[in-house]
């Protein structure tokens, strides 16, 4: 999917909701336990309640490897029962030196068909450069992260001022152009994405980090929008544990209908359609 | 296994050698495609060929990942077939936020039954304390790797002129003991082991990139060593694939016997036996 085709859609849709699938068996509903792949219905009940509301879908990879092959079998199911229509994210923060990452851009890209993975920045361009080979497949590499320890490197100052996470902005844009290459920025950083759109003025960022973790969605817009919108923000647990008993889906739908009408007042104001 | 236990190995083998089991569908010999699980055959004639050279057992994920649901199988039952003597390692590079990290510790320490896994900083402390929460399980983290991308982000200059792979060394030892933690060093910058060893003297490092990417042993150890010995060296290609026909697995033991000769003298010459 290009970047244009990305921006067409949200458009189309009036929405840059990204739903992350961090299905965790623990936490989806009970009744649900006594189907022969409880995570898939899961997964397809929240898929076919929200898919109308959303642009792109975002399983993180941790949530199905942790039940092991049957997991990974649970994993390509829900991702051949996404519609093409949505961008899809495998979330999982990959990277390793060349020969090895061409074998996980293999798993992602060619023995399942994700349009994107995430990847963390810490070993360098070779570690990043084999996923960008594929066409039509997009890097998402860590920029700047939702959680309280992206102040323990991300956040550091280097030499001549700049912080960390900054350099991974500028210097990452040297390996690849904005139709391959997005960041994620969390969501609970909203003070920083001016400076980060200065930097990165044409990227897409995958923004985490709004509802559970408490990110302002209109104040990441105002200041994140670049001329073809350039953000899709996800939401995992605020939308898929919405309701915790059988209208599960249903209350995920209210969720992310509420995310959504908020994106569409935003996009009017800015794009005004 | 405590660090003792590894240090009392080391000793007993003459061994600090670690073995890497990258093991690539496309690269292992031709006659075992007609296997049942040709990858498991062929990491069970290396473990056989080698255990008695060896402390440790580095099962890379990336290769198994890329060949799906059966591919993760093949890694549960690679991992039960490593002798309980062995250290293990899962060669994962994760890290994730807090709740996600979970999982992945869960995948790798409950689900398997690794001693230890490779996790990556960029995303700081809570991306790393999950894992640090269960009993007799090792992280090791990322600080200096072996490929070239390293002089990228981990060689920077921080405020204070100490390089960003030097803070992950300090920064995650207020996080775990050396009971707990250990540290990637890749064998290509030996140079850099000195200060390495001064800002993080009890840690064991897990050492790749010596063979294939052209560390030098006796440097990385002469300048690497602890009075625990505090090194475990890893090889992958270069003992794996020393031989492609049906010999491979005599082959290997070949190039696993070189090594460990090397460091059975260089133990000598430190701890003298």
């Amino acid at each position: 999917m290009t970047r244009k085709e990305i921006y067409h859609r949200i458009l189309q849709k009036q929405s840059y909701l990204c739903i992350g699938l961090d299905s965790d068996i623990e936490r989806i509903p009970r009744h649900l336990l006594s189907e022969q792949d409880p995570i898939l219905a899961f997964n397809k009940a929240i898929i076919d309640a929200t898919k109308d509301l959303c642009v792109a879908y975002k399983p993180n990879i941790a949530f199905y490897e942790s039940l092991g092959a049957r997991g990974w079998q649970t994993l390509e199911k829900t991702l051949e029962y996404i519609p093409d229509t949505h961008f899809t994210i495998a979330d999982a923060k990959r990277g390793d030196i060349g020969n090895t990452s061409r074998r996980y851009a293999s798993a992602f890209f060619e023995q399942m068909d994700f349009d994107s993975i995430t990847i963390a920045p810490y070993m360098g361009e070779d570690s990043v450069s084999p996923f960008l080979s594929f066409e039509n497949k997009w890097v998402i590499l860590l920029a700047l992260t939702s959680n309280p320890g992206s102040s323990n490197f991300q956040k550091q100052h280097l030499q001549g001022h700049q912080e960390l996470y900054q350099l991974v902005l500028t210097e990452a844009q040297k390996w690849a152009s904005p139709e391959q290459l997005m960041f994620v920025v969390g969501a609970t950083h909203p003070e920083h994405f001016a400076i980060i759109r200065e930097l990165a003025p044409d990227n897409f960022y995958l923004v985490p980090g709004v509802g559970a973790q408490g990110g302002d969605l209109e104040a990441i817009s105002r200041y994140g929008f670049n001329d073809q919108v350039g953000l899709l923000v996800n939401s995992s647990r605020g939308i898929i544990y919405a309701g915790t008993g059988e209208d599960f889906a249903e209350e995920a739908r209210k969720a992310a209908s509420h995310l959504q009408l908020q994106m569409a007042k935003l996009l009017e104001e800015r794009f005004g359609q």
